[in-house]
C-alpha cells in the first residue's frame, strides 16, 4: 500500500488501500478470549447483555458478523455461535494476526494505561502486526503507579520526573478527566499548596487502605497542566464511553476556557471519540488552532450507521484537524471494524464531494491521506 | 398480517405488513373534533398557529395531507380546507376507524392519565379497533386523584395502595417528572420524613384552594421510587414535548445516576420520544441493561424528515432495546402517521443494511419484528 | 428572476432562480482585501490557520474554490494561490459585484453594529448590488455608542431615545447577549434601580479608562427588554460563532422562559445560525408562535455538508417559521456560498419530498418561496 496511490486506481480503491496511523488505541488481549470475555469487550457496557439478547445484535456485533466473518473463512452474517466457534478453532493469535493485517494500519499509538496487564505491550503489538508502534502515557495511571512511593510534599516533583521519563519515548499523553470528574472542571491550574494538600488527602486514603484510583479534581487538573508544560499532544476523552461517564458533562464545549488558556503554550489538544458531540468538537477544531478531533470508538460501536458520524466530523472542522483512530481495546475485531468502517465512510463522503463538484479528486486524495495518516504524523511529529 | 412474513414477499412488504405493538400512546378523542380542536391537537404547541399560517404546513400537517388524505378518499396533498371538510363529512368515528385500522397496530399500551375525560378508555379503544389494549398508569395523575382524600401522614401508604391496585391490571407506569421538574433531579429516594412534609405542604395548598397539579420535587421523586418497588416498566418522558418543558433539562443523560441506582432492582426504564437527544438515549440503552428507548411522537411531528430520527435510534442501541410507539393522543392521524412513517423508515434503513451487506435478510426481518413488537412484548411481559 | 416561476421550469430551476431576502447579514468589506485579511474573514476562528494549513482546506474554503472560482473565470477546485491571485487582479469591487449579483439576493437586512467602519453602509450595499437594503440595529453597539455622553441616571432614557430614533428606519434589532454572557440569563427584566446601578458601574469604568465593551448582564438584559417594548423583531445570536462563545451556554432552549415571558408582547424572536442546536431551535419554533429560526452562517462554514443543516431546520419547525440568511460579513464569497448552498439544499430536500410523495410541487414551490423570502417579508413587515 502507498499513500500516493496510482493513476489508474479509483478513489474508493485509493482509500481502501491507504495505510492508516491509528492515533489512539490499546493493545490486543493476551491469553485466550472466552465467549464471555468477547461479549464484554464488544460493548461499552460494564455488564453482560440481558438474558435472551446478545452483543451480536448490537450495531458492532452486526458489523463483526458482516466484516470480520469472511476474514475467518465464515459466510457474512453467520450466527453468533458459528462466529465464536470459529474464533476458538483459529485461536486468538491467528484471529488477531488476520484482522489486524486486514486493517491496513501502518502505525499504532498505544495508550498503555488501561488494564495494561491483560493486553499486549507496544513491542508485542509491533511483533504481532509488523507495524510500528508508539506509546501514549495515561496521566492518571502514571500518577497512580507512583503514589505508593510518594509523600504529599514530594508528589508533584515525583510526578514531574515520572512524566519526563515517560515522555522520553512516548509521543503524547492521555487524560481521562472526563471519566474521573467531567470536562466541566475549573480550567485554571491549581496552586502548589492546593496540590500538596490534595496529594496529602489522597495518599493518606491509600495508606488507610483506600483505592489508589485517582478522582481528586485538584490532582486531575494538576496532571493535565503538568502535561501542558511538556508540550506533547494531550489526548482527552470526550463523550461516549462506559457507564462511569455522565454524558452531558463530557460535552467538549466545557473545554472552551481550557482551550483559551492553553492556546499559546504550544500544546495540541486531541479530542477523542466525541460522540454525540461531534459537531461541538468540530466547531472547536475550527476555532482553536491547537484543537483536533476524531470519532474513533463511536465508529465501531455504530457499525452500519457509522458513516453519519464521520460525515459530521467533516462538517465544520478543517481537513487538517480530523484524525483516524480505532480506540480498539482487546478485541482484534475492534481494529478491523474501526478501520474498515472509517475507510468506507471516507470513501463515500469524499467520493460524493467529488461527484457533486465540491472537490477535485486530487484534493479528495490529499484530504483522505491527511485524515488517515498525515494529520497524525504532523500532530505527533512522527517519522 | 403475520410477524413471520412469507417467503415471497419483499422486505419492504414484510415491514409494511408487520403487526405493531404501540407501547406508548393515548386514546382517540371522543365527541366531535372541530377544526380548531384539530389545529391544536396536531402540534405540540399550546397556542394556535399565528395568523396567516396553518398546522397543515407543519411537517406533521404535510404528512397528514400526504398519508391520511387518500384513506379519506381525497387526493394526496389536498388543501387544509378540503381535508377538514371531508373529515367533517365522514365523522370522527369513521375517520378513526379507517386510520387506526390502516396503522396495522395489534396492541395499544394506553397512558390513561392525561385529559382522560376527553379520550377513549382502553375498552373503547379495543372496541373501535378490534386490537388488544393494555393500560399504563401515569404516576402523577394517580397521586393527584387520591390527594383530596389523603392526610400528609397517610399519603405515602395511600399512594402505595392505589398503585398496587392499578398495577393489578396495568402493565407499566409513566412518569412525567421531565415536565413537572426536569430530568436533573436528585436520583436518591427521599426519606419518609421528607415525603410526609412535602405531602403536608401540597395537601395544605390544595385545601387552601391551590392547584392539585403535583410539582413538588420530593413527591415526584417519591412516586418514581415507589414505582421502582413494584418492578413493572417505567416510561419516562424525555426531550420534545409541549412548552412546559425546558429542553436541555430533559437530556436523558441527566438520568445516568438514576440508572445506576435502579440497575439491580429488576425495573426497566423506557425512554420515550428522546428527540433531540436520540443519540444520548441510544448510548444509555447500550450501557445499561435495563434502559430502552423509542422515538415515538417525534416521528409524527417531523413528517417527511422522520426517517433521520429512526436512523439515529439505531446507531448505537442494541436491536433488543429500541421500540415502536406513536405517542398518539386524540387525533387518529397521529396513530396512522406514527405507524406509516416508522414502517417507511425501518424498511429503508434495514433495507439499506441488507443492500450494503451489513445484515442478512433473515436478521433484518428479525430486527424489524423486534423493533415493531417483540421488544415491547419482552419488556412488558405481554401475551 | 420571479418568485412565481414559470410553468415549464423544473423545481430545481425554480429554487435556483428564487429572489432571496437575506434577513441577516453585514456589509461587504471596503478597501483592498489582502491575502491575510481573506484568511481571517474566511473562518470563525480569531487566529490564523496553523503553519502548513490553509482556510482553503476548510469546508468553506473548499466551497469557495468550487462555487466562486468559476465566477472569477477560474477552473473549479483551483489552488488557493490561483484564487487569491485572480481575486487581486480583478479587485475587490469587481469580485464583490460578480459574487453578490450571482447570489440572487433581492434584499439585504444589514446588521450595522459590528466593525462598521470596515464595511459598506446600507446605501453603499444598495449601490453595489442594485438590491434593496434595510437596517438591523445591534443593541449592544447602540448602547456603547451613547455611553460616553450618559450619566448613570440618564442611561436608560438615553438608550430608549436612541433606540426609538434608530427604529424609525431600522426594521429590527439584534442582540449578542449569547456572546457577551450566554443565553442562560435571568429571563426577567431588571428593575430600574438595578439598571441605574449597573450603568453607574459601567460608565465609571469607562471614565477610568476601561473598555466601552458592554458585558454587564443587567444592562444586556435591559437592552433586550427595551427592544421588546418596541415590538420589532429581535434577532438573537444562537450557537456557533467565534471563540468568545461557550457553546453549551448558547443552546436556545435556555431561552424557554424568555420565550414564555415575551409570547404575548407582539415581538418576534429570530434565532440566528443555531448550529449545532438546529433541532432545539426548530422545536422552539414549533412550540412558540413568535419564535423563528435560520441556519445562516453555519451553511457557508460547512460547505459540502451544509445540506444536512438545512435538512434539520426543516424537521419540526413550521414552514412559516424558517428563514434564509447568509450572515455574510466582509467577504463577498460568504454571500455567494450562503445563497448557493442554501438553494442547493432546499432544492434537494423539497425535491425529495415531492419525489417521495410527501408534498405536491405546488406546495414545494410555496414552501421554497416562504423560506427564501416570504417568511422574512412577513416577519419584518417588509414592502
Amino acid at each position: 500500500m502507498s499513500a500516493e496511490g496510482t493513476a489508474t486506481e479509483s478513489f474508493a480503491e485509493f482509500v481502501a488501500g491507504l495505510p492508516l496511523v491509528d492515533h489512539h488505541c490499546h493493545g490486543v488481549r493476551t491469553g485466550t478470549t472466552t465467549d464471555a470475555d468477547f461479549e464484554l469487550l464488544a460493548t461499552e457496557s460494564d455488564w453482560p447483555a440481558p438474558p435472551g439478547t446478545s452483543v451480536f445484535d448490537n450495531p458492532f456485533g452486526i458489523a463483526v458478523r458482516a466484516l470480520c466473518a469472511p476474514l475467518l473463512d465464515l459466510p457474512r452474517h453467520c450466527t453468533a455461535e458459528d462466529y465464536l466457534r470459529r474464533r476458538g478453532e483459529l485461536g486468538d493469535q491467528e484471529v488477531s494476526a488476520r484482522l489486524l493485517a486486514a486493517s491496513g494500519t501502518e502505525k499504532y499509538l498505544l495508550d498503555t494505561g488501561f488494564r495494561a496487564s491483560t493486553i499486549m505491550t507496544p513491542p508485542e503489538m509491533a511483533q504481532l502486526t509488523g507495524a510500528a508502534t508508539q506509546e501514549i502515557v495515561r496521566l492518571e495511571a502514571l500518577a497512580e503507579s507512583i503514589a505508593p512511593d510518594c509523600t504529599a510534599a514530594g508528589f508533584s516533583s515525583a510526578f514531574e520526573d515520572a512524566l519526563e521519563r515517560a515522555l522520553e519515548h512516548a509521543v503524547g499523553v492521555k487524560s481521562i478527566i472526563a471519566y474521573r470528574y467531567g470536562l466541566d472542571f475549573d480550567p485554571a491550574p491549581p496552586t502548589n499548596a492546593e496540590v500538596t494538600a490534595a496529594a496529602g488527602r489522597w495518599l493518606a486514603g491509600i495508606e488507610a487502605g483506600g483505592l489508589v484510583r485517582l478522582t481528586d479534581l485538584v490532582l486531575l487538573r494538576h496532571l493535565l497542566w503538568r502535561a501542558v508544560g511538556f508540550g506533547k499532544p494531550i489526548q482527552l476523552h470526550v463523550g461516549f464511553g462506559d457507564a462511569d461517564i455522565v454524558l452531558h458533562r463530557c460535552d467538549p464545549s466545557h473545554l472552551t476556557e481550557f482551550a483559551h488558556a492553553t492556546r499559546e503554550t504550544g500544546v495540541q489538544l486531541m479530542l477523542l471519540h466525541c460522540y454525540p458531540y461531534i459537531r461541538e468538537a468540530g466547531i472547536l477544531a475550527q476555532l482553536f488552532p491547537h484543537v483536533w478531533m476524531d470519532t474513533s470508538c463511536a465508529v465501531s460501536h455504530t457499525g452500519p450507521s457509522s458513516e453519519t458520524l464521520v460525515r459530521q466530523s467533516l462538517e465544520s472542522a478543517p481537513m487538517h484537524k480530523v484524525l483516524y483512530a480505532s480506540d480498539a481495546f482487546g478485541l482484534p475485531e475492534l481494529y478491523l471494524c474501526g478501520a474498515q468502517l472509517w475507510r468506507r465512510a471516507v470513501a463515500r463522503i469524499l467520493g460524493e464531494w467529488v461527484a457533486e463538484g465540491f472537490a477535485g479528486e486530487t484534493d479528495a486524495r490529499r484530504y483522505a491521506e491527511l485524515l488517515g495518516r498525515g494529520n497524525a504524523i504532523r500532530a505527533y511529529g512522527l517519522e
